[in-house]
């Protein structure tokens, strides 16, 4: 059944984007009394589409239950890549399960967050995680955050990592098994040519330790997909 | 250092693909004197450039020593799909260590193998996996094999897996874990929309076992990254 992220108006029913009303009528082609699956507030709901070839109305039947991710809470803090290398990771990392991204400008960035273009990008990397979350069957679209400065990593709470590119470290398996019970997991990850010495030092000093993934090596758009699988495995239960 | 595959001549000399010559040439401008690395026949070797300027020439100094690889060759068999998910599959996986990747015919696979496309499909895929290669520094090209039927996956060996959409399966961890000493790892990923439910019986009596990824919904393309950063974690020492 397709999902939907909606707004609840106080006659039971749906405020939904404009681009879903259109998907419901011109892409799925639903008729009146289809089914379609709702997320309002975190919580899935079952709804039913009414009036298709007027003006569009979903009415609300009932709250499904739904069980809760297995995995922690994910933060992945990335630098501003190009185009196609950020929408792969924000699309891949919101299927696997992501909580939230952060966006770092970093010193070996190669592209350079530039005010006047942001806000629009922001609004398409936005609008790439809902679909992502909509097509994952998610119950919630990850948040997404521009920082000023690496120095807002300091406040972060839980298990913090920075991938990095020395040798000789603690690999991402050990401190991922050794800190089991953690609530969130922030991950730095560094742009190609990885992180400056001084960042990773920063970093560690804000408590993110540096680790390794063994000998793979992999390019900047992977580490995110490559991260957020062994996340997913490293808590899956059998 | 650049990596290149090459060919060893009688004279110590090594032939490169046209290609290389330009990349070495144009794109690393490099000097006569610089050095490369090269493999030849899965080795590892050091090759000095020569006559950058007029016919390039490339000297191997020595062999060098290498670490093999700390997976077990993995063999991923996936359906036909569209361009840019053929081309993240065979990019991504070839990252990531796979050794073989199969393109087999599957009911639902909605992109159709054609004869006439095929040659120029394979050789645009074999050059993306020579580029991959080079460019994760690996000491072998995966092999790329086009099979007509289903039927022939009954000749593999190893640790034989078919990604399936079913409940109350054997997830994918229990699989892994409890076949650790396994040689190779066959795994069938299916199109969009899943496997035929005969394709998985026909599948399942060739020995492969069905198994689930737990509650995680992921896209087609996304399998064959998830599987190979799992299966990478999994082996991973520390």
């Amino acid at each position: 059944m397709q999902r939907y992220f909606g707004i609840k108006k106080e006659d039971n029913r749906l405020v939904l984007d404009s681009s879903d009303y259109h998907h419901i009528k011109n892409v799925m082609r639903n008729s009146d009394g289809d089914l379609i699956e709702v997320v309002i507030d975190n919580k899935l709901h079952l709804g039913c589409i009414e009036n298709v070839k007027s003006d569009i109305s979903i009415f609300i039947k009932k709250e499904l239950e739904t069980d809760n991710d297995f995995i922690p809470k994910v933060n992945l803090i990335v630098p501003l890549l190009k185009e196609n290398k950020m929408d792969l990771i924000l699309q891949k990392s919101c299927e696997m399960g992501v909580s939230k991204i952060m966006i770092v400008p970093l010193k070996r960035c190669i592209v350079k967050v530039n005010d006047k273009k942001t806000k629009s990008k922001i609004d398409r990397w936005n609008r790439i995680l809902k679909e992502a979350s909509e097509q994952s069957f998610r119950n919630y679209i990850p948040d997404l955050e521009v920082i000023d400065s690496i120095k807002e990593l300091d406040k972060l709470d839980g298990l913090k990592i920075v991938c990095s590119t020395k040798k000789n470290l603690n690999n991402i398996k050990r401190v991922l098994t050794e800190n089991k019970n953690c609530d969130t997991i922030n991950v730095v990850i560094g742009p190609e040519g990885g992180l400056d010495e001084i960042e990773e030092l920063i970093l560690n000093e804000y408590g993110f330790v540096s680790t390794t993934f063994g000998s793979r090596i992999l390019r900047v758009e992977s580490v995110p997909l490559f991260i957020m699988s062994i996340i997913n495995y490293e808590y899956m239960e059998w």
